[in-house]
C-alpha cells in the first residue's frame, strides 16, 4: 500500500510555495545555533547573528513601555483595584486600561471578540487613520487581524478563483506574496522595480507586464504595492502614488498597499503617504477603487513581532463582498485580544500632555534615530566594498545590495548545485555566523545577485557585523576573482 | 465594465464555505443588541444572551488568577524587577514568569518566535502530554498555534488536492470542518453520529460511508473525530476510540482528533482518552498510524477564547511530509507568544505545593462543577418540554436537543423562506433574546431539526433562561400544534 501521507499525494500548492525568510539558510543557522551550545569553540564566531528577517525585539530593540504596561493591566484587570499598581505603572497606562476595558463587552479581554475586533478598539484604529491622513476613517472598513499576514492571505483566497487570475507583484518581493499567490493556485504577475533609479516602480513597465499577462489570457485582479518597500527600501513619492492610483482606476484593479513600514522613514527628503490619502487626495471615493491598506504592531518603532496584531482596512468594496471577507475573518473567530490592544495603541499612542509622553517620545526617537544611523551605515559599508553595489535604505528595515559575483563563483555555485546569491550567503554564515537571505528569495532581474540584510543588528554590534562582513567578502573575491 | 470585485468574480470555495456558529442568527442578535442600547425597552427582553459560542468569559466566566498573573509578568517583565510585585503577585507565578523569560531567546516577548512555537513552551506541552497520557511527547511534534482552528485549515490544506479529496465527519459536526474544507477546494464525506444511541459513532457506519464515498471515485484521505463531541456532547468509550484508530490504520486514514474539550467532562462513568495514548496503548507507533491532536487554550475550564493559544501534535508523518507542515507554519511566521505562553501553563498548571495551587483548584473545580451542573439543568429542562428530546450532556459545552416542531410550523417557516430550525432559533431570539444556532448548521439526519445551546450563561441566570424558553417553546407550541 503506498504511504497515507506522502509529499507525493500533498496538494502540490503546498509543495510549489516557498518562503525564503524562513528557508533553508535559516534551518542552516538554527543547526549551528545548537552546535554553538553543544560545542562552544568549534566554529569560526561565537554567536548567529539573524540578519535574515525583521524581527527587532530578538535582536535587543525594547519594546515601547507605554504599550507593555497597558497590556500588563490588561490581561490582569485586578491590578487596577490596588494601590501598589499607581507606584507601578504610569497614571496614563492605567486610564488608557480601564479605557480600553470598558470598551470590551464584560471587560472579558479572554473572550472571543466581534470578528472584525472590537468595535472600540477598531474606533481607535479608525481615529489614528483619520488623524495621519486628514480623512475619514470607519470602525466598519477596519479588520483587525494576527499581524499583517492573515490579512493578505484572505484577500487572495477571496480574489483568486484558478490559475488564470493573476496578481501584479513587485520583483523584488516579499515572499509572503508569492507564497500566498502558490497557496491559493492564482499567478505572480511580476512587474520589476528599477535598481537604477532606486528601486523605482514604472508605470510603463506595470502596464507593459499586464498586457503581456492579459494577451495570455491572465485576469489580472490586483496590484500588491509595497511602501516603504521590503526588501527594498525605497519610499515612493506622491506623484509617484497618484499614477498607480489611477493605473488601477483605470485597469479595474484592487490595489493591495502593504503600509507596514509606515513609520519607518530615514531620509529627510521623503515622508510617507497612505494611499487612501492619496486616492481621497485625487477626490476619488467608494464608487471609484477597491483599495486594501495592511498594517502591523510587527514595524514601525514598536517591533511587536511576537503579538500578532495588525489589521487592514477595506474601502471600495461593495456590501455583499464585504460579507464574504466577513464571512472568512468568522472562520477563525477573532484575531488574538492582546494583539488588538495593541493595534489600537500603536494608531494611537500617548499624546503630548499625558504623563508617559515625554519617555515614550523618547523611547521611539531613539529607536528610529538609530535605525537611520544603523541604514547608513551599512549602506556605506556595503558600497565601499569591491564588487557590491547597495542602493539609499530610504525606509523599511532592510538593504538589498547587488553584489556583482566573478564568473569563478557562479560557476562553484553551479558545482555545489546552489544558486550563485544562496552559496554566497551560505558562506557568509558558515564563516561568520551572519544570516541574509539570498536574493532569488524575494526575485531579481535575471543574472543578478542580492542579498536581503535587516539594519536590525543592535547600534553596538554595527562595527563588528561590518568587520566580519568584510573580511569574509574580500577574502571570498580573492578566492573566486576572474 | 464590470465591477472590479462582485460577488460574481469571487473564488466560489470562498461563496460555498459556510459557518453558522457566526452566521445569520448571530449577526440579527448583534442588530437586536443595538437596538436595545439606542432604544432600552424596545424589544421583549433587556439583554441578549449568547448560547451560540462556547465563549466563556463573554458571559462572565472569570479567568484562572494564576494563568494571568503569569500573562502580565511576561508582557512587562520590568515588574519582575520590583519590590511591589511580590505584594500583587503569588510567588510561583513570579517564579513560572522567571522559568519562561529564560525560555524565551533573548527574553523577547515581543520577537517572532520558532514558527512551531518556542522551543522551551514546546517541552512544557510535551512534558504535559506526556503525563497525561503515560507515553512520551516530543517538542519536535508540537506546533503552537493561534488557537485550534489555524491547525485544522492548515491540514486541511496539507491534505486536500482537489473536490477528488474526501474528509470523514461526523454529522452533527462543528462547522469549521465543513468550512475549512470547502474552502480548501475537498469534499466532506459525512458519517452520522447515532442519535439513539447517545450520539454514538458505529464502525459500520463509518466503513458504509467509506466505501460509499470510495465508491464515487472519493480518495478519503482522513477521519475527523471531535472527542468530547461539539454539538452533541459525546465522551468515546474506549473500546470505541481503539476501534476507530484500527480503522483508521486499516483503511489508510490520517485521524485528525479534535480534543479541545478534553478537560470537560461531566459524569463519572466517563473519562478522556487521547487518541494518541489509545494509539500507543494499541501497540503502534511511528509508522502505523499519521495522527493529529487538537488542542486550545480556549475551552476545558480556562476558557480563554480572547487569547488564542492552541497547539497540534504530529505523530506518524514521515519528516519530508514535516518539512511541508513546517513550511505552511512559517509563511504566517509565528502564532502570538501571549497564547504561546498560555498553551504551555494549561498544559503544566500549578501543582501541589505551589503556592497557588489552592486557589488555582478552587478555580478550577468551581468552574467545572458548575458547568456540570448547569449541562443537567438544562438537559432536564429541555427533557421536560413537549416535543425536545436531549441526550447527556457527557462533556464539551453543549446540548444539541431535537425540536419535533409540528408540520404546521414546518410549512410556516417553508412560507417565511427558512429552515424550520433556523425559522424557530429566530423566532426564541426575537421573543426571549437567547441566541442559539440552528442544527442545520452543523448537519443533521435530514427530516429531524435541532438547536445547539452552550452551557454556558452563569449559573446564577439560568433558571431565567430556562423560564424564558419555556414560555417561548410553550406558546410555539400553542400557536403551532397540529
Amino acid at each position: 500500500m503506498a504511504a497515507v501521507v506522502a509529499v507525493e499525494n500533498l496538494n502540490p500548492k503546498v509543495l510549489k510555495c516557498e518562503y525564503a525568510v524562513r528557508g533553508e539558510i535559516v534551518i542552516h543557522a538554527q543547526r549551528l545555533q545548537q552546535q554553538l551550545q553543544t560545542q562552544p569553540g568549534s566554529l569560526p564566531f561565537d554567536e548567529i547573528l539573524y540578519c535574515n528577517i525583521g524581527n527587532p525585539q530578538s535582536l535587543g530593540q525594547q519594546p515601547v513601555t507605554f504599550f507593555r504596561e497597558v497590556l500588563a493591566l490588561s490581561d490582569h484587570p485586578c491590578l487596577l483595584e490596588k494601590e501598589e499598581t499607581k507606584s507601578l505603572f504610569s497614571a496614563d497606562a492605567i486610564s488608557r486600561a480601564k479605557e480600553i476595558l470598558a470598551a470590551i463587552p464584560g471587560r472579558a479581554t479572554g473572550a472571543y471578540s466581534h470578528s472584525q475586533g472590537i468595535k472600540g478598539l477598531r474606533d481607535a484604529i479608525a481615529a489614528g487613520i483619520a488623524s495621519r491622513d486628514g480623512f475619514p476613517a470607519n470602525a466598519d472598513d477596519i479588520f483587525v487581524t494576527d499581524g499583517a499576514s492573515p490579512g493578505v492571505h484572505m484577500m487572495m483566497q477571496l480574489l483568486i478563483r484558478n490559475e488564470k487570475d493573476g496578481i501584479l507583484c513587485p520583483i523584488p518581493q516579499y515572499p509572503l506574496y508569492s507564497a500566498s499567490i502558490a497557496l491559493h493556485g492564482g499567478t505572480l504577475v511580476p512587474y520589476y522595480l528599477d535598481e537604477k533609479t532606486g528601486w523605482g516602480l514604472e508605470i510603463s513597465e506595470l502596464k507593459k507586464q499586464l498586457e503581456d499577462a492579459r494577451s495570455k489570457g491572465i485576469d489580472v485582479r490586483a496590484l500588491v504595492v509595497i511602501n516603504p518597500g521590503n526588501p527594498t527600501g525605497q519610499v515612493l513619492a506622491e506623484d509617484n502614488q497618484c499614477d498607480i492610483v489611477k493605473f488601477c482606476k483605470n485597469e479595474g484593479l484592487v490595489l493591495l498597499a502593504d503600509e507596514v513600514y509606515q513609520e519607518n522613514i530615514y531620509v529627510d527628503d521623503k515622508k510617507f503617504n497612505s494611499f487612501k490619502k492619496i486616492t481621497r487626495s485625487l477626490g476619488y471615493g467608494e464608487d471609484d477603487l477597491p483599495l486594501v491598506s495592511f498594517q502591523s504592531v510587527s514595524k514601525g518603532y514598536y517591533g511587536e513581532c511576537g503579538k500578532r496584531g495588525g489589521y487592514f482596512e477595506i474601502t471600495g468594496f461593495s456590501a455583499p463582498v464585504r460579507e464574504q471577507i466577513y464571512k472568512i475573518a468568522s472562520v477563525n473567530l477573532c484575531s488574538n485580544i492582546t494583539g488588538q490592544i495593541l493595534a489600537s495603541l500603536i494608531m494611537n499612542p500617548p499624546k503630548v500632555g499625558d504623563e508617559s509622553y515625554a519617555s515614550y517620545r523618547a523611547e521611539k526617537d531613539g529607536i528610529l534615530q538609530s535605525m537611520a544611523r544603523r541604514a547608513k551605515a551599512l549602506e556605506d559599508a556595503f558600497n565601499n566594498l569591491e564588487g557590491i553595489s547597495c542602493n539609499k535604505a530610504e525606509g523599511a528595515m532592510y538593504l538589498f545590495p547587488q553584489i556583482h559575483l566573478p564568473q569563478k563563483a557562479i560557476e562553484a555555485a553551479k558545482a555545489a548545485k546552489k544558486a550563485p546569491d544562496a552559496f554566497y550567503a551560505l558562506r557568509l554564515l558558515e564563516s561568520t555566523g551572519i544570516v541574509l537571505v539570498p536574493g532569488s528569495g524575494f526575485g531579481q532581474v535575471p543574472g543578478t545577485w542580492h542579498v536581503r540584510c535587516t539594519i536590525l543588528p543592535q547600534e553596538d554590534k554595527i562595527p563588528a557585523v561590518i568587520t566580519r562582513f568584510k573580511a569574509f567578502h574580500e577574502a571570498f573575491m580573492a578566492e573566486f576573482r576572474d
